[in-house]
């Protein structure tokens, strides 16, 4: 039987909040077994851009990065953020190492071409994630905390989407493990009704799916959300969770299956 | 017998200038065997730090690191230019991975006690360097990358001296390895005259320094650094090179041993 590894991606407002990151980090750190962190960029990026006099531009949710803005997530995604929460799992008795792509060369990706006519810059779409090096990693006890950062292996980095890092991530190491991948969520998972917290739905399947999805109970952002998730289950991923990070290691939220 | 391993720290100008840096990198890449690069913060901390309003106060060359600085310094060295000097690596074919103190717990420090009356703030004296995981890392293949900040393990990062950096991780890898530690230097290596470029010594022992000491040769600034890499020979490392950053991997510079 393969080891599991537990991978748990958070991003978002949490990661503005020190007290909130500390106590989902407390959560993530009483998670037995290895596990893998990936953060998002929350609204640093913005707040540091805003005060160099740099203006965010964001297109379909997606920060549109020049050479400038690459600077600056590079210094907040990689160095900022990456580095508190490292120092804050040390502290917790969790062996963590924090990664870029380029870190270990542990994701490859390439410069996103033009879209529908929109330049996004300095952005990457993966190429190929160094299962085998996660899984050594995790082998000697060390827990990686991957920044939504890769490089094009010529010396570049490129801003990576973290819910695509975190999916590719759990995808390389279906091999070697049995992997769970949980998305930390700002509501308590999926919801049969956006305005009841407690109409969770506790399990989708593929032909649940398309069932909530032809009768309009999941619409909207959620879609490919879930079809993200039903993709990397028939990659070999074992189940994908929805949760609020603080009912993180709890049996609340959404399973996908 | 030991295998070998070098240690070459880079600092100051260099780090500003994206050409010198890229060729003092090909020259690191094509030392053979293992290494590890160690680099400072040259002059881009107090370059953001300025264009965000925040004035950078130095005591004795030292940066005083309150909270604001220590962001500052978080983000430049350990996201900026760690993570440039990791991909620029990676496209040389050189597996590197960039470290603070914190990642994998490799370097534990204490915030330095008011000295002198001064509060140098989160600035952190080393205690331990992990050499038993660096030597691991080095037997994988990989090349360390480690930046100017460590951790106290309590959460908190600490600005950290790049050249104590180099000479502590030396120190710490002598049991395993045979260690030679390069300081990348802005002359062509020690100089019995300062103003003459071709007056390199090219080799220091104990009994020499102690003669140059005393007729005056070598004074000032470089009085402390001879004897911080005297200290590292007595501490187990085979040699310490003082070299031009462009002239690293040749026969010039200073060796002291």
């Amino acid at each position: 039987m393969k080891e599991k590894v537990n991978i748990v991606k958070v991003g978002g407002a949490i990661l503005d909040d020190n007290a909130m990151l500390d106590e989902m980090l407390r959560r993530f750190c009483s998670m037995h077994g290895p596990k893998i962190l990936v953060h998002g960029g929350g609204r640093s990026a913005t707040r540091l851009a805003a005060q160099l006099g740099i203006e965010s531009r964001m297109v379909n949710g997606r920060r549109i990065t020049d050479k400038s803005m690459l600077e600056i997530v590079t210094m907040v995604y990689g160095g900022s953020i990456n580095k508190h929460i490292v120092a804050s799992l040390q502290s917790m008795g969790v062996n963590a190492v924090g990664l870029t792509g380029a870190d270990l060369n542990v994701i490859k990706s390439h410069k996103r071409p033009l879209k529908d006519g929109i330049d996004y810059g300095y952005v990457g779409d993966v190429d190929q994630v160094d299962g085998a090096m996660l899984h050594h990693l995790l082998s000697m006890g060390i827990t990686p905390v991957m920044a939504p950062l890769t490089h094009d292996g010529q010396g570049h980095l490129l801003n990576t989407n973290a819910d695509t890092i975190a999916a590719e991530t759990a995808k390389s190491l279906v091999d070697y493990r049995d992997v769970t991948l949980t998305y930390c969520f700002e509501k308590q998972g999926v919801l049969s009704n956006p305005d009841d917290e407690r109409s969770v739905i506790p399990l989708i399947t593929h032909a649940d799916f398309e069932r909530l999805k032809s009768d309009g109970t999941i619409s909207g952002g959620m879609i490919p959300k879930i079809e993200n998730a039903l993709n990397a289950i028939d990659a070999g991923v074992k189940e994908v969770v929805i949760v609020k990070a603080m009912d993180l290691w709890s049996d609340k939220g959404t399973i996908i299956k």
